[in-house]
């Protein structure tokens, strides 16, 4: 028989996103409409070893839907990934009469949540990234904020970009994954996208594709480089030197995590966070929350953590055609 | 056999939204990069009565991706509406050798494709509207960046509102169709909204609401009212009256149909124009383009036209359980 | 010999204005690094005679900067416009050891201040309105962030305005101060701008206007309209029939008192709020802070309030001569 | 005599700043309205040289009021820093009938406006720098939108700095001055602001003053750095180091050249390129707009260009004040 829950705790782990304050908002009042009490634990696992535990009531949550970050803070936590650290943790659940617990972040804080329900916590993760690198979901929390940020950043970019008639290489989030990349250059009308996905990494192609676009009257040539694909300052020097184009780099940095967010990450991080507390009430767990094929579902952790994602090859050549 | 594509036309029809420009830029762009010539048909079937046609280049929609509004302009036509202006609309596509049509607006520009297909000109329609009021698709053009613009617009006025200590009812877009409202509702926090599709309007009720949420310790009292509900202005007189809270109405009004587009907007129409093309290319008419469980595909038209959309109880009710 | 002041009351009064905020912040951050004591007064006057009252620390203030509204909440009080109220208001700031005062607000709440101040308790003003509407200055908490949310707005109503080649009436905040509607005129490159201020509203020479402008190929009219010059949306329906142009209202409303301050709002006003307590410090008394002649400046509140503001003649000219 | 002017030209110089199109703008259509014809020089005092010159009209400047950027390109010319190109440059002024010069960029500008004054060309310079670096005026175009573009982008960087309570070195531009740090250091509420006008700059007492702020309670320590003050990402290592405290360096670049420009920005520009028409039309030469003491005015361009900036030590002083 599934068990009965009678107090959910909630807390943000890893990279924060914004979104996350209005999932939290939806676990702890949708927790308290169908009678449940929340607990808010502060600064991820960490402050869950640490017991920087509190009591959420519908007030505490008022006015944060708007608010980029994460009200409960988020941190690291390197005890937590020792078998001990996670026994630990489960206690301290227990201790605070914690029975059901809701964690909003990556797949790292997932494998912590996949650990506590082994050891007879229900959890359910609801997925909060901007990266959008969560497999079993087509959507996480703070993705459409951070790529609007980028987008409307390399909006002003190109602006100066096109009056000095200037290369503009421009590097967005996502280490391991470009959909930022993927849709600023679809969205913003790059000339190259650099992405971790493709293998095609070849610079005299890009610097080919310089010359011939400015032959073709292109007043600038905007490329957007995933993190990581490579060194964008000396990139740009390759290119000038090259090209003759004058060529400049910018790299968005931590501004793409923060900022209110948009309606679609506090309409979806309200709908999961509403979603999660439903689960723990029906007595589920080893969940995550995901949203596919145009609806809101779960999936088991263990399963979700072992998915694989690929970008879109059909976006990708979208964006070739439509940069001529 | 398939008829083989040469030139495309393309026209925007009815009320404009954020994102038809960058719909535009893909369907010319991606008919040239495929080896087709195209031709823009300004202010909508108006102007391909009036043969007001261009050839477009790949340089005439630059840097528009990120503009409001349509560069074809748009227009009502009721001269199209009969059949002899849609026969003689048949007529000037073939006197302009446009042999597939692209028409981005909504189910009233639809019916204007269906005809023209009918009458053998290959036509692709593409929905592009700020109230999501297509029912073959979960995407249409502009809802995104409406959706955001109201809810910032509706963040502002909260502001206002809690300093006062204020109720604020909110008039938004969307006569027949209460998606705006109902996201805004979610994203803004709101604590009643006022939804064509519920049939439960009871003023008594909301007064109740107002005057309760005060004692529970809410600093405002957020209604968002979806056009056409009720005159917003006489509400607000009566609802300051029945509770003595000070009440103001807003009616966002036509900003809500303007600004750049958002990532989503751009992104997503970018790809609903280059499928449009794609369709034309492989033969295909009278089809309707959606994004339908987390793809795009494509309809046919006579079947889009006759399905019916009805809003997410399970949305609706969640608002509920996090308003409190 | 000036009095010593130890303790400093704030408050904020009449409407709210953005950028009110980081004038708090600034009056408690400033009075705490003097030495000072300092005590929030809620709701305006009204709460001084409510007794609502709370001490401050620097950390009351963190993070309020970047916020709308007044977190010190603002609202009428006709009690304090007798001799009575007054009375007491000076009672309870002694009874609470306020023996400064600082009043962030309009013409209407340096009244009441410089009744306070003839009461014995030392009061000096800070000026703190969207409509710039106070003659000792050139700048006014809010101003500048209204500004350019009515502007943003009238950017995305123009997208549309083109699109469908309309004729807009966009009417903005501002009874009996036309700045917001003539600043949005230039702004937004209106092609009139109705200023309470000019005598010379005539609806034929408007008329008249959007005839020749059409003719001139502009592809919208958009009329900026302050406040109370006349009704919007029947004004629309006259010129509609008499032009043939379609035309749409549009009321901005109260979204233009709310929003994250802009830059200017968040410096002038910190600017405004140390500076009140460095003339507190110094034992002055019936005082309002300025900004005039490009610099920060004080003046007698009886003479502040005999002054008269008049609109930028040049301004206006300047503004017809750019609508070609 | 004054020299009647007929034809006056115009051209941005320079690095490029939102409102420079304002102002282009505003030099056609004042010019139009006085009667006079109008010439548009491209890409700077290059573009002079290579005759890049075309006629303009009230609709060449339609719609561009709102953009950033500039429409008539800017770029460097080595060859008009000699005497044989100054001289080249007013002998093609002549050659295209231009008596009347408008030069829109900063003093590097000024000084090839000083040249071409001196060899019979009636120059007037407009500043336009987002640096606000001209000694004689206290307003510069581009400013206002790149200082409120930079305190958007920390407001965000902010946001996820105080979710893992972190230290933030955000760099602004500005070589030579450090306006748009000690702007932002004030708005976002900075703990430190690092300028280049103030010789103080000591790692140690930075390092103490975070170590302080945590002690004090403070979830984040923001600093903000003027370009050229130190590298960002090796200061940001050595905090880390120092003080325990996570720490991550944030460039904001060339996004702060661009966007659409602000209310004061372009209502400014608009009255600066009307006001440097009326200075031609009455036979001024060899002058610079300025806006100084609450009203536009104008100095000689040698004057100008002789004139030392500080800056305001009462500002710096209040932000330290407002950061306990």
């Amino acid at each position: 028989m599934a068990k009965e829950i009678k107090t959910i705790g909630v807390l943000t782990s890893g990279g924060d996103a914004p979104g996350m304050n209005a999932a939290i908002r939806a676990v702890v009042r949708k927790a308290l409409s169908r009678g449940l009490k929340v607990k808010g634990i502060y600064k991820g696992y960490n402050g869950l070893l640490n017991e920087e535990i509190k009591d959420m009531t519908a007030r505490d949550v008022s006015d944060i839907i708007s608010r980029g970050g994460t009200v409960l803070y988020t941190a690291r936590c390197a005890e937590f990934r020792t078998p001990e650290g996670q026994a630990r943790g489960a206690e301290v659940c227990r201790k605070h009469g914690i029975d059901g617990l809701v964690v909003i972040g990556g797949d790292g804080s997932f494998a912590g949540a996949q650990k506590l329900a082994a050891l007879g916590i229900n959890t359910i993760g609801i997925p909060g990234t901007i990266d959008l690198d969560i497999a079993c979901t087509e959507y996480t929390i703070g993705f459409d904020t951070a790529v609007n940020t980028a987008m409307e950043a390399i909006d002003k970019v190109r602006d100066t970009s096109t009056s000095h008639e200037r290369c503009s290489i421009i590097e967005v989030m996502g280490r391991g994954a470009g959909y930022i990349a993927l849709y600023c250059g679809i969205a913003n009308g790059a000339e190259d996208i650099l992405l971790p996905e493709k293998y095609d990494y070849d610079e005299q192609k890009l610097i080919n594709n310089i010359i011939e676009n400015r032959k073709r009257g292109k007043k600038h040539h905007i490329i957007i480089n995933a993190e990581g694909i490579g060194h964008s300052a000396s990139m740009a020097r390759r290119i000038e030197a090259a090209t003759g184009m004058e060529t400049r780099a910018t790299i968005l940095g931590h501004m793409q995590r923060g900022g209110s967010p948009t309606c679609t990450d506090r309409v979806y991080a309200s709908m999961m966070g509403s979603y999660a507390v439903d689960l723990l009430a029906e007595g589920k767990t080893n969940r995550v929350v995901g949203y596919r094929n145009g609806e809101f579902t779960d999936f088991d952790i263990d399963e979700a953590l072992a998915m694989q994602k690929s970008i879109s090859e059909y976006m990708y050549d979208v964006s070739k055609a439509l940069s001529i």
